[in-house]
């Protein structure tokens, strides 16, 4: 993981073919699932990025051979759901709903260079879309979706962290006024990135008494009365108001479901510390954590948002969905090898070229095990075979063909594996039988 | 094809499954032929995207936090080969040459909207990287590639325009200064975008005598004399330089390695008219137009540049490539029905609930269905049987699964086709056998 620009890596080609690779792997899972591609422009309004608050990490956009005069209302978008928002407003007459999309592309932060965080990252991310009404089974499948998405990758041990923004938000209500509401969710999201000592700080300048401060501390803790069932009994017996209760509802009926659809009960577990930061969540909203590695923070996440399309539209197009963040998981599971970069080449054998005037025939061959579904190379450069076969060595391409100028008049060429030694000579006539056996394919 | 924005087009779902399945078949293609992935960041600095020359039609990046202080030395790439040779200088210590790699992802132009043209579109790239040396076999493997790739999109009538930077650049320099020469390739370039009329004018403007630009009128119409051999035998006669007659050379052996490739005669035609705009190219250069589309212009194109990584770097390598644009070439082909977008689902088979509380057993279901490879969506809104079947036929769905409680508890569903209206009930642990066989797979 290389990076020119702080905050943009980008990866060598042994990584890059991991990483396409899981990238590839996701996108197959969520057709899988019936999700449909989409892709939206990574340029939106700035009016829109803002219309559901952001940090304003976001980056503007000017034209350089029109610095003055242009109006600067364009910017990159800071993730692919507030896109799919402004998509749903634009387009809600042409799509069929329940509308399930996955969109997998890069987004931007504008955050300061010295930061030390990722300024373009990707996102892969599936959401449903529900016309008035979204049941919470939707939800379920996001999670059960996300947990085989992450299983389809090697991951096993990690655990997704659940809670309802209306459970948050009703608790909160009963001693702060909404603006101090939503401060003190956003406040929630940051805890591990700040210490206890700053929250409680913070938190205190939102007009909040040390009384009530004790009881969000307190509050948060509540997964420490066991496991979800406990939880969920204890929380049943704190009637705070209508807000509380339905969030509460919303949390049990999604965990049963889960349940039906065979989540283990260890893999989801609630928990008051998770806010997530955006302020567009509305319901559930949970997060996916490595087990084995607290320090790499969620690799996955997302929640529902029932009123997002509403802010740009009259209509309600109520919302679920996640997204794995592949920038972050890819590179930790490289590091500690649990996926393997080992070979900078996609090719499974190289055709080598000993005889240039028959530069034809060489690309013959390419071209029959291509169709065979082989990814085939030719060695193109006027080179010894030697530094042909070292080539193949070194990127990893465990196959090669060698062919003299004889051979390839008599319609025969050597197939050679580069790990075994073995070789054999084959009749390219019979290359269709003969080449998946040797390959072992 | 919607755009919210002027010059940021938006597919419809219908449209974005055929466009997504192209860039797909078109990925799939590019690694056949051995060329790895490679991403980088959307973000250069902008030194390197005006390393070698731009029109400036570039966007600038501004953080909307931090506007004025900002040192705004960042923007979004306009192509794909000035990153990749920012990278190759970068990386080159750990890359293997000859690097054949391939890149698909959204370039920007920072055009004014009025414009009516693309700010955002696709490139897809291949290109070659060699260390110091790069044999002109490679030129002609890309425009092979090139070819292929088309082809297997089902594309069968289009050619390729080819002609030689040196060919044009000698020609000129035996009359004008090389910046003039640099401004009069440009100007080849617009032919078509501007009006003869306008391209003599701007000629004239650049200190060229009338007799100067009769000679360039004339020699743009070289191709008018015949074949690809006549009009290679009559350039021979002309020996204005050197760079001149190298050009011709080069151009004459990628002919004949083309022949060898067994890339049809009419399939590639040389063309003097043709310069591409990008100042970085320095050998062959060409450009692929559909035949029953004169107006869309080019749909691919690429060439030689020899000296481009050597602008970020001391060293020499150089480097060959081509682009497919499919964010032109999609929408044209579906607008004429050479690709078909009928579908708003990717999922094959629809999996309707009926009993809520079994929701479970239609889950897993759904999950033995995935295991065979099959697309599956699970209907979760609480509809009746009418809807999700509608559901289905909106959206394309052909197969349905239907299931009361009694049939869930005796293991078996029911499948339906609902093109044919053909069903037949099915026994669950017979699935692996009998829901193929159904579906006809």
């Amino acid at each position: 993981m290389k990076s020119d620009i702080s905050g943009f890596p980008e990866f060598l080609p042994e990584e890059q073919i991991v990483f396409s690779e899981v990238m590839e792997n996701i996108r197959k899972k969520f057709e899988f699932y019936g999700f449909v591609p989409m892709d939206t422009p990574a340029v939106e309004r700035i009016s829109t990025l803002l219309a559901k608050g952001n940090d304003s990490e976001i980056y503007g956009l000017y034209r350089l051979a029109d610095e003055k005069n242009t109006s600067k209302d364009l910017g990159l978008r800071f993730d692919l759901t507030v896109p799919l928002a402004r998509y749903v407003a634009a387009h809600f007459g042409q799509l069929i709903f329940p509308y399930k999309r996955y969109h997998i592309a890069p987004v931007w932060r504008g955050e300061r260079p010295q930061y030390g965080r990722y300024r373009q990252f990707y996102q892969c991310d599936i959401d449903i879309i529900g016309n008035g009404e979204l049941s919470l089974a939707h939800d379920a499948e996001i999670i059960l979706l996300l947990t085989d998405a992450l299983q389809s990758l090697g991951i096993c041990n990690f655990h997704t962290r659940i809670n309802n923004r209306k459970i948050l938000s009703g608790f909160l209500k009963t001693f702060a006024e909404k603006e101090t509401v939503t401060e003190i969710i956003r406040l929630i999201d940051k805890i591990g990135k700040i210490s206890y000592e700053e929250f409680d700080k913070a938190v205190l300048q939102q007009k909040v008494s040390d009384n009530d401060l004790h009881k969000i501390r307190s509050f948060l803790e509540i997964e420490k009365r066991g496991r979800n069932l406990e939880v969920l009994k204890w929380m049943k017996t704190l009637n705070f108001n209508e807000e509380f209760s339905l969030g509460l509802l919303e949390l049990e009926e999604t965990l049963q479901l889960l349940k039906k659809m065979e989540i283990e009960d260890s893999k989801v577990k609630i928990s008051m510390k998770l806010a997530r930061g955006l302020t567009y969540y509305t319901g559930n909203v949970f997060e996916t954590v490595l087990d084995d590695f607290d320090d790499l923070g969620s690799i996955a996440g997302g929640g529902r948002y029932d009123n997002l399309v509403s802010a740009m539209s009259d209509k309600c197009f109520p919302g679920v969905g996640a997204t794995i963040g592949i920038s972050r998981l890819v590179p930790k599971l490289l590091e500690n090898g649990l996926l393997k970069a080992n070979k900078s080449a996609v090719a499974e054998l190289l055709v080598t070229v000993q005889c240039r005037e028959y530069i034809g025939s060489y690309l013959k061959i390419a071209d029959k095990l291509r169709n065979m579904k082989i990814k085939t190379e030719v060695y193109l450069h006027d080179k010894n075979l030697g530094t042909q076969l070292g080539y193949a060595n070194k990127k990893g391409i465990k196959f090669v063909i060698i062919a003299n100028e004889m051979e390839l008049l008599e319609g025969k060429v050597v197939v050679r594996n580069l790990e075994t030694r073995k070789q054999e000579t084959i009749s390219i006539s019979t290359f269709s039988e003969k080449i998946p056996e040797f390959m072992e394919l």
